[in-house]
């Protein structure tokens, strides 16, 4: 095989740059800072799946000549050996067309022993491939046999040459090295640099939420790759509808209502796995506060885990038998839930807001989503600065 | 046992009247005859589900003394004997925290067997005897030995006495017998005589879609009883916000987030039961539109049948071993998902706005959604009359 | 309603009386006291599900006339309100063509609110209703407006007048009033009164495990209501082949390969739901050791719950939003695995050891296992005295 | 990275040669060849998968110097490009402690459009790499952009440098290049080079059953990669206590419960993909059978596919929205459940009765099962020539 040269740029780094040399385009600035205040929750310092203490996000985008627009986004859940001191996690299936990686495992023993990477569909399997390979080696693994890899995938095959599989080992690893806390990058970077939603350029978006002391001072981070179709809602108004671009419009082009949305979820409050899967399942329902229904095409997979002490379960549990551990009594998850409703649609939205336009495989090119038209959209249905309407209690 | 008198009230007819005696109210209509037009498909004549041919509702309100707010509702699939021409069905356990009977046997044949009855939460038992009773004296059935009832339930005891089970046999036959096809009453009716949503008061309510010929023509009607909390949206309009009438917002009551929505989902596309699960799943992502979240306390289930000739299945195979049925192909599924979303985010804001005031047992009130102040708020969102904007295709 | 006069029998007291004075019957005795040892595994002291301290079970035979020929059996998880102390616990859903009330609230929240009770299949609507009256009318349940009854069934309608629905609210009350630990009654009783399995008369059976210290020293009891066919086994000898009945056999009459299987499964670990699911799933594997392939027509579920105390769930967790529970560490649990397995076929058999002949609707006769045909089989097959054998380490 | 030598054998051909010169061991024969003789259904022509018309068989085991034990099993649903005539398909994971590839979109779309493979489990990913180079250039797949690779695994690391992922591309090639109908060889070969049963050496194992036309006449076949513990029973024997070597037994070494057991069921009957998971999941049951109990360490999963041409899905369905298809009434199913539990536990002995012992990675001797030994207890236990016993009807 005819290994070509990739331009590996690690996310905010040169990926912007490359991109703002092909194209001229808008400003990009995250939807809440241009006034699109999603929910009535507060958000955590960076408003990112990093402000859950301990996660780490790492991107490696992979951009090459005209064909390869694809990449790879890592999620630690924390900084240690995660094999060894597995996290609490649970999947929920939304739409099943997609090829996710390690999904009965967590679903059976309630944790995930990996960081949690993304990247494109057909590549998923030789990320898993990279991934096994990282843990494997690292140290403590040395006698490690088994390893269930958490992979995430979309289909950016409408801007990536995805049949080349372009994303190696060496991407992982860097995804993996390099992946830090604080502010996260998003839109085209990472897993993110091929996606399409709703009509537009899609790409990784992020959100947090916290909740009050009264529901437990608890963290919610939410991490997406967006890749799907639907009518474009942004804060309750219709976008897609007045900028035109919609599933089942009459249009020249036809209208991609396919591809899928990776959601991964981080929570520092102590949670089973039973319960984190009922948190993972609420991210299902932001796709329609956003205008997707979850087409057929789409792999909807949603990941949480819980980074509290009290839900890491030791790889050697030295022959003690019972564990001691946390969980959130079923009548104070409500809070909970609704972090994650939010939480995911605000991040949704961001990977819009942030994505640039995109060029790739045939010459093709998904626009971004016009910030100022889209502005001025959402002046008419005053879906702007809703930060000004009741909120939640903050006690 | 003492026998109380009820009020058996069947739909639109003396529930009505009981109540307007009672309430100086504003006017009920019909989100749609408002200008609330939600998404971009056409509903079918009706805007019920019985726009589905065959398919029939009866209500049956329960309104008695102080204390007596309840009812049920029957949905019938077809008009003859449902046990002995079987129909394909799925149920989609979104919030399992409920009482809904039945769903395990649908999942594992695949098909309902009795019409679908929704009633109170403690009611629920007493209800499907009264509805084994019935099936098993059906001409046809005199040696039918098994039964699987299917019961929906939402808890109406903010308002309702539901420890006293006042729901009788009698009010599940009335409901059977006198359903029938076309219009749907909504509100206060039969199963929704005592329930609460969205800080307002719920009930029933019903919408359907109409498919283009290119994606199958078909029909798909949706019917919801409405019982539950989060942070009223219509039609993209922080209308919940405004009316400071929301989950987690400071009040001096408690607002109460929890509850529990019934969907049931009708259409005459042929569909397996996979795929009719795959449907049913389709109006979780809608809850999210009307700003619910499904809370922990909230039982949240979907039903979906087909009513299509070649998805019956007889009791009786006659020793045919094979069956030919019809299915839609996975890749054109994506228009009846949408349809399933677009109707459910309409049928639940019908049951809010054909909802009254009710004030029931502790001499508690729940208000209805006000429309005059609900209309205004629609208007400054520009939430009205959307029908103007692009449409899908009617191709 | 015309009231039939019932004879209502507690258990080992009057059932037997009535059955010996109608048929001249071989003793019964349990199977391992005739040399039948299942497993590896030593029992424990009742070799019953009571072994679990705590556990009380409760009959109620409810045999009349000609016709009726069924009951009811309560399971009880502790003394206390069981309400106000849930416990966690979890449903596997074999398969699921039966009517099992209460699995979507099980899964969802992870425990059980009420009692188990088992009984027929048109029955269990009937029996739901009345243990919620005897749950809201409990001390301290006064303001408790939803029950998630758990209730199991198989279908007795082979020698009973299941369309009757005999089973009444007194039945129901007693079963749970007069629940007591210690030696359970097996065979033709409570639930088990007019059940048939693997071709012979089935009923209730129990048995259980005790895990040696190095495996954390808890106890695993299950109690089963046999209901079903196949080709019976009974410790790996072909009973059912050589006694010339089973399914698909050619035989002038129709074997009944249907019915169902309900499991209930106690054990003192302190497990998580997701873990007593786990549990619950293995005593599936148990079917095919004694001849069963879980039918198409076959209800066939299991309940596991943890007694223990870290694995309470109080109603009112008085604003503690985190609860301090215990689980088993994954790698442990293959012992309590085993211990499922085998205590369930052990159940299994002892439901038929059990069971006498039985006469009932239509004067059709099941005739119990012939005990000392069957021991001779047995001893053809080497199949008694299995202690004799390497057992598992006691250590 | 180095590239070592591997000795690739294809199935029944070199593998066996390169083994007999190891090792003198017992002449191995299927079980039925000995009089092992499980259950009362007839089998097909070779006892094999491949008695469904159609169904093709690869295997390559990759042997090579003294710790690379592992290789690559294919099944072939059908001649033809599958990715372009899907099959009808489901996935039923008994235990999901493992890495099987593709279950979500089976599980979503009812259907596989790849062959099967099995392997090891850290090899799994880059077998599915390969699977996915070799699909897409299938000529009519060249504008394939997604593919859901079908990959079952168990984990060879007792005997196979594991950590190694030897398997590699020209395996997988020509595993499914080389796969053919006809006898299947069993054993030592392909995914089961290195694996464990119940105490002794494990691998590929097959068997077939037949029903009579009453049933339908159809034919199921199932082939296992067999690689679990517990305590063997060999149609009703307890082998593994008369060879004192079983889970839980006192020994100096400990023995592995663990391991996984990776099932493919296909049958020529026409079946919805809900029933297929029905079939799957009754070879949950055969495990209890041969003395498995399903350990937390085990990986088991079953696949299940029909090859009726009446359940193929067109990729293309050139906008044809309607399928017809055909189903078996659920009322028919049951023969074909117990054709599935027989032909499952046999498939699994004869796993075992034709695997020869076998040395690998750190010297390690993995015994074969003791034909000569085993024999004899199955004489004691009278567990042989059970095809004298009465048996199903032929009609």
């Amino acid at each position: 095989m005819k290994i070509l040269t990739y331009a590996i740029c690690l996310a905010i780094g040169c990926s912007t740059i490359l991109e703002s040399k092909i194209f001229a385009q808008e400003k990009r600035s995250r939807a809440r800072e241009l006034g699109v205040t999603i929910g009535i929750l507060p958000t955590g310092k960076w408003n990112a799946i990093t402000d859950v203490p301990g996660v780490k996000v790492g991107h490696t985008s992979v951009i090459s000549g005209q064909n390869v627009r694809t990449g790879v986004t890592a999620i630690l859940p924390h900084e240690g050996n995660i094999f060894q001191d597995k996290v609490a996690a649970a999947v929920y299936v939304g739409n099943g067309f997609g090829k996710m990686m390690g999904i009965s495992q967590i679903q059976e023993l309630g944790n995930i022993e990996t960081p949690i990477l993304l990247t494109n569909t057909l590549n998923a399997p030789k990320v898993a491939d990279a991934l096994i390979d990282y843990m494997i080696k690292l140290p403590g693994n040395e006698n490690v046999r088994s390893v269930n890899s958490v992979i995430g995938e979309t289909n950016d095959g409408g801007l990536n040459d995805i049949r080349g599989r372009h994303v190696h080992a060496e991407h992982v690893l860097q995804s993996l090295t390099q992946a830090k806390s604080g502010p996260v990058a998003e839109g085209n970077v990472g897993a993110g640099v091929g996606t399409e939603t709703l009509g537009f350029k899609g790409g990784i978006g992020t959100a947090s939420r916290k909740l009050p002391a009264s529901k437990g001072g608890y963290t919610i981070g939410v991490l997406v790759q967006s890749n799907f179709g639907g009518v474009l809602q942004i804060n309750g108004a219709p976008v897609g509808r007045e900028l035109q671009n919609f599933y089942m419009m009459e249009k020249k082009e036809p209208y991609k209502a396919d591809g899928s949305c990776m959601i991964v979820i981080a929570t520092d409050a102590p949670l089973s796995s039973r319960n984190l899967e009922r948190l993972a399942k609420r991210s299902y329902i932001s796709f329609g506060n956003v205008g997707g229904f979850s087409s057929n095409g789409s792999g909807d997979y949603s990941i949480a885990f819980s980074t509290n002490p009290a839900c890491r379960v030791p790889y050697n549990n030295k022959n003690q038998i019972e564990l001691d551990v946390k969980d959130i009594h079923n009548d104070e998850l409500s809070a909970l839930f609704m972090a994650v409703w939010e939480a995911t649609e605000e991040a949704i939205i961001n990977s819009m807001f942030m994505a640039e336009d995109m060029t790739g495989i045939s010459n093709r090119t998904v626009k971004a989503l016009p910030i100022n038209k889209t502005l001025e959209i959402l002046k008419k249905y005053n879906a702007l600065n809703h930060d000004k309407l009741p909120k939640a209690t903050t006690k």
